[in-house]
């Protein structure tokens, strides 16, 4: 028996029960991180919707890249500071705490990353971000080659652009959907 | 041998030869269409990205929904129009034109689509994803109670999101990245 | 028997019958374009009204000046996509198409004007009329300079600012008495 | 012998001598306000610019109309505040303390309409004003429904409508140019 | 006796009698200013909070800075006109044309100061105080670099960023109440 | 000796030794909060405005009033989150924290307070202090009655107001001058 208890305020319970392999990956989710990530259990009302956020979530995320993973966060939280998207601001704030060993980090990319210590390289890649996410359209070949100058290559501003991307859709989703946070990310890593 | 013309500003190449799905996919595209989208170049340096897209993009546009699919490539363009996304705005646009068969619709939501003559139903879908786009943070449960009141249920409100949050997604992506429609799309449905 | 279908959302019928000048005028428009610009109907309920708007749309578009006329619908177009108007759009995108046989230079115009190909010159005009529309007060000196240095004479920059302040004007009476372009337009010049 | 000092950054002589019907209007100007209007000698360098633009400003502002005088200039002032034009601010809150006869009115509209003391149809005449300025595009039948709903005809909304359009074309002119008032205005009417 | 009419749209009326030392300041400005500000009497419902008022106010506007008196207040002037605060434009504009002795300057800075003869500190100091009201999170030390670098102290620039901050704390103040200021300000130093 | 490590980008030390009072002052902040704020030393510079600043900030923050503490720095975190303000969110979402005992609510504030879950009350609270800080000037009678209809006091009316006033004084002070929280603040009352 799955638990239904709606992660977002529309009734679409999951799918129950769930296909083996998905109930194997929330089973690997409950023992990795103490819990099944709430935009999960919101999905799994259709599976073929289920598999195609994951399948671009990890991809974006977790796929080989230039950016770190800690980088990636990073933008996450950049990201969803500026559309103020409470569950992607509670669930990749945890993660830029965890990755980086940092809580203060995680913090003030939550609150204005402007006020953050940053390096050249990643104080030009969340100021691309902030600009994608404030007026794409205006972005120009000098905001890109603002980027190769501190050593990002195509392949990186590639990268940069579709996990500013992601995160401008997931934000939207959550908001729309008042998706909640799962209540295990608000003391961790602190 | 692949057309290597780059369809964005980035210097990333295709993927040469192309594994044999893609090039069956692309040859479909070309059959179909006339044409290989710009936006399925721009991913073919890197196929597991392509993928991911491209199985995202086909659920949300494609799947099985309660909107039609000239309903999501409404919401396609009245987003790509706030957001100013030279590249959606014409194959969307084109898209638009195609499925209804009315060339002014088409113009009007890459316009203003307030000026459209729209049913109710269709009027609060395109709202709400106007609102999603530009202040999703404000989103509240009057917001989806007022989809529910012209008919929608939970699991269109799903829909109507995340298309909404798709394109608020691929936009970033494709200014980010300059990317070019194609020509054909111009003249397309007029 | 003059057509009375209402251009506008107002009930303001055309003088019925014209003065003898006014239908010679709207004569050569059908003789010339194949249609009454719905503009010049919305105006005639009013003869001196009507004389006053085509004085001084004549004088700025099509008077004597160091812009083509080309230039001058590139900036109607500009001005009227940032006010988001659907008449002028329409009207002035099928000129923008007609006047540089070019359809694809009308839709970038009508989308986003910053990823059309423009010369240096085009380009600071229209980056101009852009601020005019947006922020007008904070234009400097250094704004105007900046179309001297590509080659533009004062009398020039008085013509940007009046083409510029005129659909500022235009697109607002559009807008607020929800004008309908004439369906000739969307198709002419593709 | 004209004067010749710049009533703009423009460096735009005026014809020399005026043509006999505009010496004499600017005369009966002298005559009645004391002065030129910097507006008025900032178009002579060209009759036929001065003409439209005196053509179009005489029909919308002192031509018969369900407005009153005041009205229209209150229409003026409102406009000019939100577009921060400090040429018409001055010029048309002269005519707002001078038709009023009431300075602090003056002071208000310049500074914050929605502090004024105003009945239901002023105070709708205003705020459709404000939308036009700031939102056109967002207009629809309902605000134009709460201009009949206090009293105004469709004719009325025509004004009302080319009032507000033509001080977003004057405004934007004015800080385009750099346009500089009379200091005349400054003391009248206090 | 006090006068008791309610200088906001808050009921709340003076402390009657006052006690001596409130008494006391106001029968000063009586003498000095002919009138009792208004914003002193909205706070006269409790001394305590007077007191806090005036002790913070005397402090920013009055004590020994860098900046001069009307530096102050013309700071002041361009923040309230920012935040469209009608009491702190009519009370401010009036004491920048009294201690400036430019009613011209009063007026420019109350409509648009860019469009004021500046020196470069001035010009300055006014650039980061509209910075700070309008985009406080985007100061960067570039900013508080370019007040160092036309002469200003870290001192004085302590004094700027109080000022500024003062009155977006007392335009909101006044604006949330319905505060109306004094009619006397009207007429004064013009 | 004090501590002269700068709590802003302003080189400002401390006035050394520091009075007594102060001393005494800053002595029962370390027993009581485990530090001295740092807004504290940052105005120790200059003991009268020091004392100024704690005078206001204790009658607004402490004063007896119908509003409980805990709602006051509710309404600090709001209008901190809108103004992007790191000093004063991560001092004032620990404050939230320890008063309500409840981290998540702390969390929310900070992050998007339209996702908490708010009594009527507090909800038209927190609605009129946000519209306070983006859009003051177009506060009307009918938000102060929204208050009043809830069960707020014109007095409270009074107090929401000066709270929502005096943090965008004091965000926009910390803003500018780059004003450091202290670390102790991050890791409190999770």
């Amino acid at each position: 028996m799955t638990d239904q208890t709606m992660p977002t305020a529309l009734d679409l319970p999951m799918v129950d029960p769930l296909p083996p392999e998905t109930q194997k990956y929330f089973d690997i989710c409950v023992e990795k991180l103490g819990m099944i990530p709430n935009v999960l259990k919101a999905n799994a009302f259709d599976i073929a919707k289920l598999n195609a956020f994951t399948g671009m979530y990890n991809d974006v995320m977790l796929a080989e890249s230039g950016l770190s993973k800690l980088e990636r966060e990073m933008i996450a939280v950049v990201v969803s500071s500026i559309n103020k998207c409470f569950y992607c601001l509670v669930a990749h704030g945890a993660a830029v705490r965890q990755l980086s060993g940092d809580p203060k980090l995680g913090e003030v990319l939550v609150m204005n990353y402007r006020m953050a210590s940053l390096d050249p390289r990643q104080s030009a890649m969340l100021d691309f971000a902030a600009k994608m996410t404030i007026a794409s359209a205006e972005i120009s070949e000098s905001d890109r080659q603002g980027l190769r100058d501190v050593g990002f290559s195509d392949r990186d501003i590639w990268d940069i652009a579709n996990v500013t991307g992601f995160f401008n859709m997931s934000n939207r989703i959550a908001s729309a959907t008042a998706m909640q946070p799962n209540d295990e990310y608000h003391s961790q890593f602190r």
